[in-house]
Protein backbone atom coordinates (compact mmCIF):
# COMPACT_ATOMS: atom_id res chain seq x y z
CA UNK A 1 0.00 0.00 0.00
CA UNK A 2 1.22 3.54 -0.66
CA UNK A 3 1.76 5.88 2.34
CA UNK A 4 -1.25 8.22 0.69
CA UNK A 5 -3.39 4.57 0.46
CA UNK A 6 -2.56 4.06 4.42
CA UNK A 7 -3.67 7.83 4.86
CA UNK A 8 -6.86 7.20 3.73
CA UNK A 9 -7.56 4.10 4.68
CA UNK A 10 -6.51 5.48 8.61
CA UNK A 11 -8.80 8.65 8.44
CA UNK A 12 -11.66 6.45 7.25
CA UNK A 13 -10.74 3.72 10.02
CA UNK A 14 -11.00 6.90 12.69
CA UNK A 15 -14.15 8.33 11.56
CA UNK A 16 -15.74 5.39 12.31
CA UNK A 17 -14.12 5.03 15.72
CA UNK A 18 -17.01 6.25 18.21
CA UNK A 19 -16.31 7.82 21.86
CA UNK A 20 -18.24 6.47 24.75
CA UNK A 21 -17.78 8.45 27.64
CA UNK A 22 -17.85 7.21 31.11
CA UNK A 23 -17.54 3.31 30.27
CA UNK A 24 -16.33 0.89 31.91
CA UNK A 25 -15.86 3.33 34.27
CA UNK A 26 -16.19 7.11 35.35
CA UNK A 27 -13.43 9.02 33.68
CA UNK A 28 -12.43 6.57 30.87
CA UNK A 29 -12.93 7.23 27.70
CA UNK A 30 -13.96 3.83 25.56
CA UNK A 31 -13.06 3.63 21.69
CA UNK A 32 -16.27 1.73 20.34
CA UNK A 33 -15.24 0.08 17.07
CA UNK A 34 -18.88 -1.32 16.57
CA UNK A 35 -19.48 1.71 14.12
CA UNK A 36 -16.76 0.53 11.61
CA UNK A 37 -17.92 -3.11 11.96
CA UNK A 38 -21.19 -2.13 10.52
CA UNK A 39 -19.59 -0.34 7.72
CA UNK A 40 -18.95 -2.78 5.24
CA UNK A 41 -16.44 -0.30 3.25
CA UNK A 42 -14.39 0.08 6.60
CA UNK A 43 -14.25 -2.82 7.70
CA UNK A 44 -13.14 -4.05 4.29
CA UNK A 45 -10.45 -2.26 4.23
CA UNK A 46 -9.38 -2.57 7.75
CA UNK A 47 -8.79 -6.75 7.03
CA UNK A 48 -6.91 -5.55 3.70
CA UNK A 49 -4.57 -3.50 5.47
CA UNK A 50 -4.00 -5.92 8.24
CA UNK A 51 -3.67 -9.08 5.60
CA UNK A 52 -1.16 -7.09 3.69
CA UNK A 53 0.86 -6.62 6.70
CA UNK A 54 0.88 -10.34 7.66
CA UNK A 55 2.03 -10.95 4.07
CA UNK A 56 4.98 -8.39 4.31
CA UNK A 57 5.80 -9.74 7.81
CA UNK A 58 5.96 -13.46 6.54
CA UNK A 59 3.39 -14.67 8.86
CA UNK A 60 1.99 -18.30 8.62
CA UNK A 61 -0.84 -18.29 11.56
CA UNK A 62 -3.11 -15.52 12.50
CA UNK A 63 -3.96 -15.62 16.51
CA UNK A 64 -6.76 -13.58 17.29
CA UNK A 65 -7.04 -12.60 21.23
CA UNK A 66 -10.64 -13.15 22.36
CA UNK A 67 -13.18 -11.63 22.24
CA UNK A 68 -13.07 -8.26 19.96
CA UNK A 69 -10.16 -9.24 18.85
CA UNK A 70 -11.96 -12.63 17.08
CA UNK A 71 -13.99 -9.96 14.88
CA UNK A 72 -10.55 -8.45 13.82
CA UNK A 73 -8.78 -11.03 13.09
CA UNK A 74 -10.65 -13.77 11.76
CA UNK A 75 -11.41 -11.85 8.34
CA UNK A 76 -7.56 -11.50 8.50
CA UNK A 77 -7.09 -15.41 8.10
CA UNK A 78 -9.49 -15.98 5.33
CA UNK A 79 -8.31 -12.65 3.01
CA UNK A 80 -4.78 -14.03 3.44
CA UNK A 81 -5.30 -17.67 3.30
CA UNK A 82 -3.52 -18.10 6.14
CA UNK A 83 -4.73 -20.54 9.65
CA UNK A 84 -6.54 -19.35 12.14
CA UNK A 85 -6.10 -20.02 15.74
CA UNK A 86 -7.89 -18.63 18.53
CA UNK A 87 -6.19 -16.97 21.68
CA UNK A 88 -8.91 -17.63 24.91
CA UNK A 89 -9.51 -16.54 28.45
CA UNK A 90 -8.84 -20.01 30.68
CA UNK A 91 -10.83 -22.73 30.77
CA UNK A 92 -12.93 -22.43 27.10
CA UNK A 93 -10.27 -24.17 25.19
CA UNK A 94 -10.90 -28.17 24.69
CA UNK A 95 -7.82 -29.70 23.72
CA UNK A 96 -4.29 -29.68 25.78
CA UNK A 97 -3.48 -26.01 26.14
CA UNK A 98 -0.79 -24.15 27.76
CA UNK A 99 -2.04 -20.74 29.91
CA UNK A 100 0.23 -17.59 30.99
CA UNK A 101 -1.14 -15.17 33.68
CA UNK A 102 -1.10 -11.19 33.21
CA UNK A 103 -1.75 -8.45 35.18
CA UNK A 104 -4.57 -6.69 35.39
CA UNK A 105 -5.25 -3.43 37.19
CA UNK A 106 -6.51 -5.44 39.92
CA UNK A 107 -5.04 -8.82 39.88
CA UNK A 108 -4.34 -11.28 37.26
CA UNK A 109 -5.90 -12.58 34.54
CA UNK A 110 -4.78 -15.86 32.45
CA UNK A 111 -5.13 -16.54 28.73
CA UNK A 112 -4.44 -19.71 26.71
CA UNK A 113 -3.66 -21.73 23.51
CA UNK A 114 -4.30 -24.79 22.11
CA UNK A 115 -0.06 -26.17 22.06
CA UNK A 116 -0.79 -28.17 19.02
CA UNK A 117 -2.30 -25.55 16.57
CA UNK A 118 1.89 -23.91 16.56
CA UNK A 119 4.82 -25.44 15.19
CA UNK A 120 8.33 -25.02 15.21
CA UNK A 121 7.66 -23.92 11.57
CA UNK A 122 5.29 -21.19 12.54
CA UNK A 123 5.53 -17.33 12.57
CA UNK A 124 2.49 -16.03 14.35
CA UNK A 125 0.93 -12.64 13.94
CA UNK A 126 -0.79 -11.57 16.93
CA UNK A 127 -4.37 -9.41 16.33
CA UNK A 128 -6.25 -7.27 18.69
CA UNK A 129 -7.98 -4.30 18.44
CA UNK A 130 -6.52 -1.68 20.94
CA UNK A 131 -3.11 -1.72 22.29
CA UNK A 132 -3.49 -0.21 26.25
CA UNK A 133 -1.15 -1.60 28.48
CA UNK A 134 0.20 -4.77 26.57
CA UNK A 135 -0.47 -7.25 29.04
CA UNK A 136 -2.93 -9.18 26.43
CA UNK A 137 -0.71 -9.41 23.97
CA UNK A 138 2.47 -9.74 25.96
CA UNK A 139 1.32 -13.03 27.96
CA UNK A 140 0.06 -14.45 24.14
CA UNK A 141 3.71 -13.90 22.97
CA UNK A 142 4.84 -15.77 25.62
CA UNK A 143 2.16 -18.45 24.45
CA UNK A 144 3.83 -18.25 21.31
CA UNK A 145 7.43 -19.17 21.94
CA UNK A 146 6.71 -21.56 24.30
CA UNK A 147 4.58 -23.46 21.93
CA UNK A 148 7.60 -23.53 20.37
CA UNK A 149 6.80 -21.33 17.51
CA UNK A 150 7.97 -17.90 16.60
CA UNK A 151 6.45 -14.07 16.03
CA UNK A 152 6.33 -12.30 13.13
CA UNK A 153 4.38 -9.35 15.18
CA UNK A 154 1.73 -7.64 16.54
CA UNK A 155 -0.93 -5.78 14.81
CA UNK A 156 -3.55 -3.49 16.27
CA UNK A 157 -5.95 -1.30 15.29
CA UNK A 158 -5.98 1.28 17.61
CA UNK A 159 -2.90 2.44 20.09
CA UNK A 160 -3.65 4.05 23.31
CA UNK A 161 -0.54 6.70 23.06
CA UNK A 162 -1.13 7.95 26.49
CA UNK A 163 -0.76 4.64 28.31
CA UNK A 164 2.84 2.70 28.51
CA UNK A 165 1.78 -0.57 26.05
CA UNK A 166 4.00 -0.17 23.46
CA UNK A 167 7.38 0.54 26.18
CA UNK A 168 6.01 -2.66 27.84
CA UNK A 169 5.53 -4.70 25.16
CA UNK A 170 8.70 -4.00 23.07
CA UNK A 171 10.68 -6.10 26.10
CA UNK A 172 8.36 -9.26 24.95
CA UNK A 173 8.57 -8.28 21.10
CA UNK A 174 12.02 -8.30 21.01
CA UNK A 175 12.92 -7.65 17.41
CA UNK A 176 9.51 -8.72 16.30
CA UNK A 177 7.84 -5.61 14.85
CA UNK A 178 4.56 -3.56 16.71
CA UNK A 179 2.10 -2.67 13.69
CA UNK A 180 -0.51 -0.03 15.55
CA UNK A 181 -2.49 1.11 12.30
CA UNK A 182 -3.83 4.12 14.11
CA UNK A 183 -2.69 6.23 17.36
CA UNK A 184 -5.42 8.01 19.70
CA UNK B 1 -23.74 -23.74 -5.13
CA UNK B 2 -24.70 -27.08 -6.55
CA UNK B 3 -25.20 -29.85 -4.50
CA UNK B 4 -22.65 -32.07 -5.38
CA UNK B 5 -20.40 -29.11 -4.71
CA UNK B 6 -22.23 -28.43 -1.16
CA UNK B 7 -21.87 -31.92 -0.11
CA UNK B 8 -18.13 -32.01 -1.06
CA UNK B 9 -18.00 -28.94 1.52
CA UNK B 10 -19.87 -30.25 3.93
CA UNK B 11 -17.50 -33.41 3.81
CA UNK B 12 -14.03 -31.03 4.12
CA UNK B 13 -15.59 -29.48 7.37
CA UNK B 14 -16.84 -32.47 9.16
CA UNK B 15 -13.72 -34.05 8.78
CA UNK B 16 -11.90 -30.64 10.49
CA UNK B 17 -14.14 -30.86 13.66
CA UNK B 18 -12.94 -32.72 16.15
CA UNK B 19 -14.38 -34.92 19.56
CA UNK B 20 -13.13 -34.14 22.90
CA UNK B 21 -14.37 -36.31 24.94
CA UNK B 22 -15.52 -35.23 28.65
CA UNK B 23 -15.66 -31.66 28.10
CA UNK B 24 -16.96 -29.57 29.37
CA UNK B 25 -18.03 -32.16 31.46
CA UNK B 26 -17.33 -35.83 31.83
CA UNK B 27 -19.96 -37.84 29.34
CA UNK B 28 -20.14 -35.00 27.26
CA UNK B 29 -18.73 -34.92 23.74
CA UNK B 30 -17.21 -31.28 22.72
CA UNK B 31 -17.36 -30.56 18.93
CA UNK B 32 -14.12 -28.46 18.63
CA UNK B 33 -13.84 -26.28 15.51
CA UNK B 34 -10.37 -25.06 15.95
CA UNK B 35 -8.66 -27.64 13.37
CA UNK B 36 -10.99 -25.89 10.98
CA UNK B 37 -9.86 -22.46 11.65
CA UNK B 38 -6.30 -23.47 11.59
CA UNK B 39 -7.34 -24.85 7.89
CA UNK B 40 -7.00 -21.99 5.22
CA UNK B 41 -9.12 -24.05 2.94
CA UNK B 42 -11.73 -25.12 5.03
CA UNK B 43 -12.37 -21.46 6.94
CA UNK B 44 -12.36 -20.00 3.01
CA UNK B 45 -14.47 -23.08 2.01
CA UNK B 46 -17.00 -22.59 5.24
CA UNK B 47 -16.76 -18.49 4.83
CA UNK B 48 -18.04 -18.70 1.40
CA UNK B 49 -20.82 -21.46 2.08
CA UNK B 50 -22.30 -18.87 4.47
CA UNK B 51 -21.94 -15.92 2.24
CA UNK B 52 -23.63 -17.51 -0.66
CA UNK B 53 -26.80 -18.27 2.25
CA UNK B 54 -26.47 -14.58 3.45
CA UNK B 55 -27.19 -13.17 0.04
CA UNK B 56 -29.58 -15.75 -0.88
CA UNK B 57 -31.54 -14.59 2.45
CA UNK B 58 -30.99 -11.03 1.49
CA UNK B 59 -29.51 -10.36 4.42
CA UNK B 60 -28.27 -6.90 5.27
CA UNK B 61 -26.66 -7.69 8.15
CA UNK B 62 -24.64 -10.32 9.72
CA UNK B 63 -25.38 -10.92 13.47
CA UNK B 64 -22.35 -12.93 15.56
CA UNK B 65 -22.91 -14.23 18.57
CA UNK B 66 -20.33 -14.12 21.38
CA UNK B 67 -17.47 -15.59 21.30
CA UNK B 68 -17.13 -18.80 18.98
CA UNK B 69 -19.81 -16.89 16.77
CA UNK B 70 -17.33 -14.36 16.27
CA UNK B 71 -14.97 -16.30 14.93
CA UNK B 72 -17.24 -17.63 11.99
CA UNK B 73 -19.39 -14.39 11.25
CA UNK B 74 -17.10 -11.43 10.73
CA UNK B 75 -15.11 -13.10 7.94
CA UNK B 76 -18.59 -13.80 6.36
CA UNK B 77 -19.51 -10.20 6.70
CA UNK B 78 -16.32 -9.18 4.64
CA UNK B 79 -16.52 -11.64 2.28
CA UNK B 80 -19.98 -10.53 1.73
CA UNK B 81 -19.73 -6.98 1.88
CA UNK B 82 -22.74 -6.87 4.68
CA UNK B 83 -22.08 -4.88 7.94
CA UNK B 84 -21.09 -6.91 11.12
CA UNK B 85 -23.38 -6.62 14.54
CA UNK B 86 -22.24 -7.59 17.37
CA UNK B 87 -24.42 -9.93 19.53
CA UNK B 88 -22.24 -9.87 23.32
CA UNK B 89 -22.97 -11.28 26.94
CA UNK B 90 -24.33 -8.57 28.93
CA UNK B 91 -22.21 -5.85 30.30
CA UNK B 92 -19.30 -5.78 27.21
CA UNK B 93 -21.29 -3.19 24.78
CA UNK B 94 -20.41 0.26 25.42
CA UNK B 95 -23.79 2.23 23.90
CA UNK B 96 -27.05 2.28 24.49
CA UNK B 97 -28.37 -1.55 24.63
CA UNK B 98 -30.76 -4.25 24.68
CA UNK B 99 -31.54 -7.03 26.58
CA UNK B 100 -32.87 -10.64 26.26
CA UNK B 101 -32.47 -13.25 28.69
CA UNK B 102 -32.77 -16.98 28.32
CA UNK B 103 -32.40 -19.96 29.73
CA UNK B 104 -29.13 -21.98 30.84
CA UNK B 105 -28.85 -26.08 31.76
CA UNK B 106 -28.75 -24.28 35.65
CA UNK B 107 -30.02 -20.65 35.32
CA UNK B 108 -30.32 -17.53 33.34
CA UNK B 109 -27.79 -15.41 30.95
CA UNK B 110 -28.72 -12.48 28.98
CA UNK B 111 -27.30 -11.26 25.92
CA UNK B 112 -27.27 -7.26 24.44
CA UNK B 113 -27.01 -6.05 20.85
CA UNK B 114 -26.48 -2.18 20.05
CA UNK B 115 -29.78 -0.95 19.72
CA UNK B 116 -28.80 1.82 17.02
CA UNK B 117 -26.97 -0.72 14.86
CA UNK B 118 -30.56 -1.76 13.36
CA UNK B 119 -32.71 -0.02 11.38
CA UNK B 120 -36.10 -1.05 10.27
CA UNK B 121 -34.94 -1.78 6.97
CA UNK B 122 -32.49 -4.41 7.81
CA UNK B 123 -32.59 -7.60 7.76
CA UNK B 124 -30.04 -9.91 9.92
CA UNK B 125 -28.77 -13.00 9.77
CA UNK B 126 -27.52 -15.07 12.67
CA UNK B 127 -24.52 -16.69 12.98
CA UNK B 128 -23.09 -18.97 15.42
CA UNK B 129 -21.18 -22.53 15.10
CA UNK B 130 -23.26 -24.53 16.87
CA UNK B 131 -26.82 -24.78 17.20
CA UNK B 132 -27.47 -27.03 20.65
CA UNK B 133 -30.69 -26.37 22.47
CA UNK B 134 -31.16 -22.98 21.11
CA UNK B 135 -31.42 -20.38 23.44
CA UNK B 136 -28.96 -17.84 22.65
CA UNK B 137 -30.00 -17.50 19.02
CA UNK B 138 -33.68 -17.65 20.20
CA UNK B 139 -32.56 -14.37 22.04
CA UNK B 140 -30.57 -12.68 19.57
CA UNK B 141 -33.94 -13.47 17.64
CA UNK B 142 -35.94 -11.76 20.09
CA UNK B 143 -33.46 -8.80 20.18
CA UNK B 144 -33.67 -8.55 16.80
CA UNK B 145 -36.98 -7.65 16.35
CA UNK B 146 -36.77 -5.67 19.38
CA UNK B 147 -34.54 -3.56 17.89
CA UNK B 148 -37.31 -3.37 14.85
CA UNK B 149 -35.72 -5.14 12.28
CA UNK B 150 -36.30 -7.97 10.75
CA UNK B 151 -35.25 -11.70 10.74
CA UNK B 152 -33.27 -13.12 7.73
CA UNK B 153 -32.41 -16.53 9.54
CA UNK B 154 -30.42 -18.85 11.29
CA UNK B 155 -26.97 -20.04 9.79
CA UNK B 156 -25.28 -22.09 11.53
CA UNK B 157 -22.09 -24.58 10.87
CA UNK B 158 -23.26 -27.48 12.94
CA UNK B 159 -26.66 -28.45 14.45
CA UNK B 160 -26.49 -31.06 17.32
CA UNK B 161 -29.28 -33.57 16.14
CA UNK B 162 -29.84 -35.12 19.03
CA UNK B 163 -31.16 -32.06 21.31
CA UNK B 164 -33.88 -29.98 20.62
CA UNK B 165 -32.66 -26.92 19.73
CA UNK B 166 -34.43 -26.87 15.98
CA UNK B 167 -37.67 -27.06 17.60
CA UNK B 168 -37.29 -24.99 20.19
CA UNK B 169 -35.91 -22.53 17.67
CA UNK B 170 -38.48 -22.68 15.19
CA UNK B 171 -41.45 -20.60 17.08
CA UNK B 172 -39.08 -18.21 17.36
CA UNK B 173 -38.02 -18.07 14.09
CA UNK B 174 -41.63 -17.94 12.52
CA UNK B 175 -41.14 -18.17 8.70
CA UNK B 176 -37.41 -17.34 8.85
CA UNK B 177 -34.88 -20.12 7.73
CA UNK B 178 -32.55 -22.33 10.39
CA UNK B 179 -29.56 -23.73 7.74
CA UNK B 180 -27.32 -25.96 9.52
CA UNK B 181 -24.68 -26.80 7.63
CA UNK B 182 -23.78 -30.05 8.86
CA UNK B 183 -25.98 -32.05 11.39
CA UNK B 184 -23.56 -34.67 14.09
Amino acid sequence: MTAMAAASVRELLLSRIRDVPDYPKPGVVFKDITPLLADPAAFTALTDFFAELCVEHGATKIAGLEARGFILAAPVAVRAGIGFVPVRKAGKLPGATLGQAYELEYGTAEIEIHAEDLSADDRVMVIDDVLATGGTAGASLELIRRAGAQVAGVAVLMELGFLPGRARLETVLRDAPLEALITV
